[in-house]
């Protein structure tokens, strides 16, 4: 019950700035796969997920036996740890605080690895001298909560040095299909995907796994059976196969992460870059509270080990919504 | 990816007898609320589940800081063991498997306390004497898959070994909210159950716990977060609302389970006694393969730990439907 994004269930809020799902919402297809197939709801999921794993290998050009399904990327972070077993791991910070989670269920040691400010909290090569001893490793690309991506040829270093070491490396790519011109790791480790943030499913919970077949075989016999819904699975095939969506947030984001960057710039916060559908500011005073009274919930970022508390993070959402919160924020500076 | 029932999804199936599920299907008032709610599941769910556990809590006569929900009782087990890391598990033989692979999964030596076809798989005083060295223990109970129920007196001096040994002990009711005139093990020790089978909620996976608080929050902090999916809080909202649906269910199981047993016992298949939604049996030869033929799946329980290959499971379906197995069967036999 950590509690990750801001709280609707406990706040009034009109709109929603602190989880980063795609604004477009339910994509049309999954919305109307789902009110048709209720009835599906009353039977045991299939405990191979194997329509679902098979529409994800061809969209991802794997073979069905690179892909696990989990209940949420969450799912996937906790059991690929309790498959992995380490003693020993390093997370750069700040960065999504379920892999700390995972790591500390199992009573693993981990070793933090600060990204400055001053750097904008970019990875660099000094990641590289910090390996020493771990055993595992989780990075999330583009980083939560900043959005920033690591250097292809950056990655490429780590992800050889952790094969060297027999260190076990998790890339997370939960926002990366919503990144123009981004990259993958898949075919090199673990990559973690998820439909929540992409698709607009975080109501389903469904993420996904590509790795090797061997990797993936001792994660899912550490794994509660069923534990991908039917509603999920339904869910999932559905948002696959509406191929236009995607396309159309890519587009979207980019564009409109732009609008929001250069006018939080203009109204004098310091904003840092980012490639994906969210975006990290710091403001000189708490906005967190004026906002919500207005309805408007962002992201604090204070438990975010790392960061202080005048750090925030918002969704890119709508164009009139993030307008609102742009006429709400110049109110509360 | 364990298989536990028949597999509806690799097989032509007309009628599955091999998952446990109510066989009124989903409540109305479930199908309703989640095609009113498909909007919801573009958010994220609450992750405190604090509506649902408040309901559930309220049905249970608890508080709800005695509740904890989990993707299916599956989950609820993993997560048990992984929060308790037994070493010595004491588990009966035969019963349902999750607590097998969940014990296995963190390496934890397991104990098996066989009990016997002569006595028709009945718990005995025998189990007292096998709890030495043990530091956890799940009973199921109605026990999966022969449908008995563990004598109360019995129960209860197991109980008060558990307390006065340390030992942890989980009682899982998955199937005791079908059952008339059951008991309840909770508010002495940890107690699952499950929206799955009662509500026919299979689809969605929706199990909880009932436990004392400081347990509850240990399990807790071992799950990953937003582990309850909205669909699932929703539906499960929904179920608790329709009262009149689960009385219904129990007055039909009692009844229609005599009439399948008494018809079985006639075609001279030797039977065990149940008091579940399930009635396990015995053949002389096989008859899985000719009765999918038919479309008829039924769960052989050859892959249950301490039962041959010629024990069946089924589930206690719709009137119609039953006779169809029964005259088929009869054609096998």
């Amino acid at each position: 019950m950590y509690n990750h994004g801001g709280d609707i269930y406990r706040n009034r809020v009109k709109i929603d700035f602190s989880a980063n799902i795609n604004p477009f919402g339910l994509p049309e297809t999954v919305r109307m796969a789902l009110s048709e197939n209720i009835e599906s709801f009353g039977v045991y999921p299939d405990p191979k997920c194997e329509r679902l794993r098979r529409a994800i290998a061809e969209r991802e050009g794997v073979e069905i036996d690179n892909v696990l399904c989990g209940n949420g990327a969450s799912e996937l972070i906790f059991n690929t740890v309790r498959a992995v077993m380490p003693k020993r791991a390093l997370l750069i910070t700040p960065t999504f605080s379920e892999y700390e989670r995972a790591l500390k269920s199992v009573g693993c040691e981990i070793k933090y690895h600060t990204l400055s400010e001053e750097n904008n909290f970019n990875l660099t090569e000094r990641i590289l001298r910090e390996l020493d001893g771990a055993d595992m490793i989780f990075l999330c690309n583009p980083n939560n909560p900043v959005g920033n991506i690591i250097d292809e040829a950056l990655m490429d270093q780590i992800l050889r040095e952790c094969e060297k070491r027999g260190i076990f490396a998790v890339i997370d790519e939960c926002f990366m299909d919503l990144v123009s011109d981004g990259y993958s790791a898949k075919g090199r480790t673990a990559v973690i995907k998820a439909f929540t943030k992409t698709y607009a499913l975080a109501g389903l919970r469904l993420g996904y796994m590509i790795g090797d077949s061997k990797t993936l075989k001792r994660i899912d016999l550490v794994s509660p059976c069923w534990n991908v819904s039917a509603a999920a699975e339904i869910a999932g095939l559905a948002a696959l196969s509406d191929t236009e969506y995607l396309e159309k947030t890519k587009k979207y984001i980019e564009k409109e992460r732009g609008f929001l960057i250069d006018a939080l710039r203009g109204l004098g916060i310091k904003t840092f870059n980012s490639r994906a559908n969210f975006i990290l500011f710091k403001t000189e005073k708490n906005i967190y509270a004026p906002l919500l009274e207005k309805g408007l919930l962002v992201r604090k970022c204070g438990n975010f080990r790392g960061l202080g508390g005048l750090f925030y993070r918002i969704a890119v959402r709508l164009h009139e919504e993030n307008t609102v919160l742009l006429s709400a924020l110049k109110g509360c500076l």
